[in-house]
């Protein structure tokens, strides 16, 4: 297969239902550049995420996981930002253009894009160690798109299903240990939280995804917001394989691990009644984990009132080590 | 230099002047996703491409001219579209966090976006083998896009520039040769032509930047339109340093070699008066090498009427050797 078979094929089998997505005027695949219309009143978001074997997901993962993932954690950055995703741009890097895996990983990519009518809109494919660079598009009503800047003392902390997961996953697998389903699915198909983020436009105050951990993603909240925020460690739910482990090693799955792809966000604390409704609206449940302080940095308290530091305070690409 | 002293350096050398850049209601670096506004009446172009060492430039090339590179073959894309750039999105995977390596990097992608008026709005780094992608956005007014399908029989092939220079560099690179000083400036630093493209609109029926080599890029024009072209070998022009090589060497440089990012259009004959003014427009002498025809296919006549063959017809990184 050569490198125009390989783009044909993707095109196939990625954009064989989107006649019917390209808004007039614009322009899919195949030239030098992808033509976009936006409508008025609207803003084009866009977001670009790499996925290298050995770094984001193991060697030898499967191919319908990878294209899956890459996808997944590109719609997660639009899904935090309340954007309806429009298209993206795949940019690939493989070892040898072998057919059987190139379809199993265009249909894990087809599979949520199908979910979520877009289409693959440009992109470029180059041969060497794999690698995977999507860079995805969404639109926003203008001047609505969930900042991580907005956050003010006294808003709730709310996080949508639960943490630690993913990370249990991962450490399984590299201590070679029996693999839990739910935490396994939880690494390779994290679900972007598209239908919350959209239902908070015009609520939440702040929204982040959580790719590195929750407490260095919520972070990232309070210094764009300049504030702080105090954690109810026991408030943070717990998934149902968590909970035999070490509290230690929970807690900091909980707080520290990453991969999770749910969403952080702060939410006027006079919009609590609206909780179960946005739990319905974005089909996942969500639970208030503590508040938003006038001061800086994050506070988790224990029960006990002592408090709590998780021991990874998120993934560097360049201190922390290899999958 | 961790991941996040990494990206600050970056902004503070990339983005220092660019306050005014964003559009009102715009968002840049340092969300989860860039918010960008359109005017009315305007349109998106998005383009993605990837650098990898050791295929796009050789090993232990200088990271000015990396950066300056994968930033340069982008807005050659918007070039080609008759796109105004805007932005653009890094995503970089490098062995390690460098300092010295990052800031060179990042002025040559410097040079570039001050040149043009353009701002960092976003990205992702990794830790790997050295690999740039880059995703460039750029406007362009509704409807007008230099498209690749719109030649009609009778149009003429135009030129801008000359073709096979960066070939000869890299040719004399891997060969361990003396290198000359054109041929390598032409390989490591080509000029994007925007402000040709920009004045091109409404004018050219068809346009490509030549990325894999004249007859291949061509193609994709003649493919596109559904027709034929007929290109004269002695009206293509001849860089001085090629001058003096074996003809059928030089003519495949010519024709077949990639990396010259300079524009192919085709003009309506009526147009031809206009061409000098284009030419000044743009910055880049132009040059009819030949005419679109109601066939299909490209067909090269060398002077005495015989057909000529050029015996690379394009990269392709599936099937081409690695440099």
């Amino acid at each position: 297969m050569n490198e125009f078979d390989l783009i044909e094929r993707l095109r196939e089998i990625v954009n064989a239902r989107t006649a019917g997505l390209l808004t007039p005027g614009s322009v899919g695949i195949g030239d030098d550049a992808a033509v976009l219309s936006v409508e008025p009143g609207r803003q084009l978001l866009v977001t670009t995420d790499t996925l290298l074997e050995g770094v984001h997901f193991p060697f030898q993962s499967a191919p319908f996981d990878i294209g899956y993932k890459a996808l997944a954690v590109n719609l997660s950055d639009l899904a935090a930002m309340g954007g309806q995703p429009v298209c993206f741009f795949l940019a690939m890097t493989i070892p040898q253009a072998n057919t059987e895996w190139l379809d199993a990983f265009a249909q894990g990519l087809e599979h949520l894009a199908a979910a979520n009518s877009l289409y693959l809109a440009g992109g470029d494919t180059c041969s060497g160690s794999l690698s995977i660079t999507i860079t995805a598009v969404g639109v926003v009503d203008c001047g609505r798109a969930l900042l991580r800047s907005g956050a003010r003392p006294g808003d709730l902390v709310v996080l949508s299903g639960t943490t630690g997961l993913a990370g249990l996953g991962l450490i399984q697998y590299q201590q070679k240990q029996e693999i839990d389903p739910a935490a396994w699915q939880a690494f390779t198909r994290p679900q972007p939280r598209l239908a919350l983020g959209r239902a908070l436009l015009g609520k939440a105050t702040a929204c982040i995804d959580l790719s590195d951990g929750l407490a260095a993603d919520l972070g990232h909240i309070l210094a764009a917001s300049h504030v702080g925020a105090e954690l109810q460690l026991d408030c943070i739910p717990c998934p149902q394989a968590l909970s035999n482990l070490d509290p230690q090693l929970r807690s900091n799955l909980q707080l520290g691990a990453g991969d999770d792809y749910e969403l952080c966000f702060t939410l006027p604390p006079e919009m609590k009644v609206q909780l179960t409704q946005l739990a319905e609206a974005g089909g996942v449940g969500l639970t208030v984990i503590g508040r938003i302080t006038a001061g800086s940095g994050l506070s988790i308290k224990r029960g006990d009132g002592t408090e709590f530091l998780p021991t990874r305070a998120g993934y560097d690409h360049f201190t922390s080590g290899r999958r």
